[in-house]
């Protein structure tokens, strides 16, 4: 019941909206794997437990869960979050899942594509990720919408952010990456996201958030409060290997204009620490072959911009450090029609991302 | 997004409708164990999918599968099919999911009752079924549906049949075994099924089909066509062991009432066969400890009154029979209204069952 469609968005008139607009609701899966997550993944479950909890207080919730931890997630999360079963390797929605496009009559879509564990055999995370791979096509299925297939267009959703008016902010660092998609040409990769999130004009910044090991995803980095307004993680430590990269990316946002001419609106959100993993968490994760081992001292992509937008709210990461407070309060002054709300998330960065990854906003299409 | 409810249906109002009334959809299972569906499971797939394939010309139809059959099930079921992943132990969404109840009020709410693989330890036809035990729960929580749970209380939804106007009709060999509900006595299981399926009147046939493996199931033995119109399966043959049984059925039935006060309008059908289980067939089932064995010679309890009502159409069970052309016309006769459908449904009898036990209706709720 999610009808495989053989035209793309653009050419059905379908685009992908801004995650700042309405909210059918959110979708999540429920992380397990324990090479990846420390204990037996019992401390991100309570954190990613929670983030499902406060976002269900703004727009429905569905937790992924593997049959394995079906019960155990049903019985930690509240009952207004819905539970359905699903195989995963992994517990990155933004990546894996669908990105949801809509039209101006009230219809919404799904684009289904490909996924290759942010690297693939060479540079990939873990080995197999066949069913993460299945996700965004489970998910339409539950739903009952239909399903565009970029076939052969390696994607995480969190290596774009859209404004919901033409424009598309990316990195180099990923979507140039030969571990994503070798055989195409920049301009062929610029004309897959025209096509499949009907998007009018793309900017380039260069590197995602030092040591992020999802090959510089934007979505760590910056992303739009609004049409024309952009958050961006911050460093003022010219010693810091951030401060190039941020550096980089705000010349090259304050240079640029959007699809409808704007310049940008840049508020700049110093980053936390930086955090190193402890000996402690190092050694509360199995050790694997090929997966990403977890090192103590390994130095953490932690960033404040990597919240989640609900209906109403904005849902932060914070780290219990002297930054959070400046952050949030930053963001509530630039979103004072939200209520921003900061998680204490250092189990989900642990993993390797933070909220933003961990979410996937199915919107509320509108007519007219 | 499945609150369990505290009460029971009788209490709040909730009955559960006949299945000749208004659906939403239907839900089904696919099957995969090749230790009860013979060559892999692989004619019983090409079977159930064209089950699914005509009732959903009919009403919508969502089929559950295990991870490992999902893309193998996405590819063979039509797109109009909802295909969700769900792991089970067999494919009996009759038994083991929910049944569903409504209100006046346009409300729907879901039953789930213990399972036990239609004896547990003792008597069960196969082991684990913890998956299967989960089923109900999942399709509940898909739908966002609240739960009733009926604890300490086994019933599969193919042991009762209700007229929707407070009349249900089920069978001693059934609910009176020892191994169901051993801890109950039958005042105290009637007060189970008044409660949580809010009937007034329990009418108890004897035993169901001859060698019915599922301990006299109702639906394999007669159904309601509609209030006060009930179908049974017959023989002339009085030397067949089926014949006392369908006799002493049409006894006790013609000297009841239902819960409104009328008598019953009773329509034989004449069985198919006997049929039995070959040695070809046989040889395709693995054999695995702890799974009721397919043998050569064994009698199948055939029976067309094993069919589905859906939205404006009776799907039947036919087993390429003299008999099958009568039991469709008297069926057609019977409901000028809806349009009969025959499926040749062998390979789903070798399984065990028909094509009324591996469906499950989900009742449309209709206000005042």
């Amino acid at each position: 019941m999610s009808a495989l469609l053989s035209s793309t968005p653009r050419k059905d008139g379908f685009y992908m909206p801004g995650e700042f607009e309405p909210h059918d609701g959110c979708w999540m899966i429920w992380p397990e794997r324990p090479d990846n997550w420390r204990l037996g993944a019992k401390p991100a479950q309570k954190a990613f437990a929670e983030v499902a909890s406060v976002i269900s207080r703004f727009e429905n919730v569905t937790m992924c869960v593997s049959a394995q931890q079906f019960r155990n997630a049903r019985h930690l999360l509240p009952p207004q979050v819905r539970v359905v079963e699903m195989s995963n390797n992994d517990s990155w929605m933004r990546d894996c899942g669908p990105t949801f496009v809509i039209d101006k009559n009230g219809n919404v879509r799904g684009v289904d594509w490909e996924f290759n564990a942010w690297g693939g055999l060479e540079d990939g995370l873990y080995f197999p990720w066949d069913m993460d791979a299945q996700i965004a096509q489970k998910v339409l299925e539950i739903e009952r919408i239909d399903r565009y297939k970029a076939s052969n267009f390696v994607l995480e959703g969190g290596s774009i952010h859209v404004d919901g008016e033409g424009t598309l902010i990316t990195t180099e660092e990923c979507l140039l990456n030969p571990n994503r998609n070798p055989h195409l040409s920049k301009e062929e990769i610029e004309n897959h996201l025209i096509e499949y999130l009907n998007v009018e004009k793309i900017i380039w910044l260069g590197k995602g958030v030092y040591n992020d090991e999802t090959n510089g995803h934007v979505d760590n980095l910056c992303c739009f409060i609004r049409p024309g307004v952009i958050a961006l993680t911050w460093t003022d430590d010219t010693n810091d290997p951030q401060y190039e990269i941020s550096s980089d990316a705000y010349r090259r946002l304050a240079t640029s204009t959007d699809a409808q001419g704007r310049k940008f609106e840049i508020h700049k959100i110093h980053q936390p620490g930086p955090i190193y993993l402890t000996k402690e968490e190092s050694q509360g994760v199995d050790e694997v072959e090929g997966t990403l081992p977890r090192q103590e001292g390994d130095r953490m992509a932690a960033s404040y911009v990597n919240f989640y937008l609900a209906n109403g709210a904005a849902i932060v990461p914070t780290f219990n450090l002297p930054t959070d407070a400046p952050a949030l309060h930053t963001l509530q002054q630039l979103m004072p029609e939200r209520q921003v709300i900061g998680i204490y998330a250092r189990e989900i960065l642990l993993g390797g991302g933070n909220i933003h990854c961990i979410t996937q906003q199915q919107p509320k299409p509108h007519k007219g």
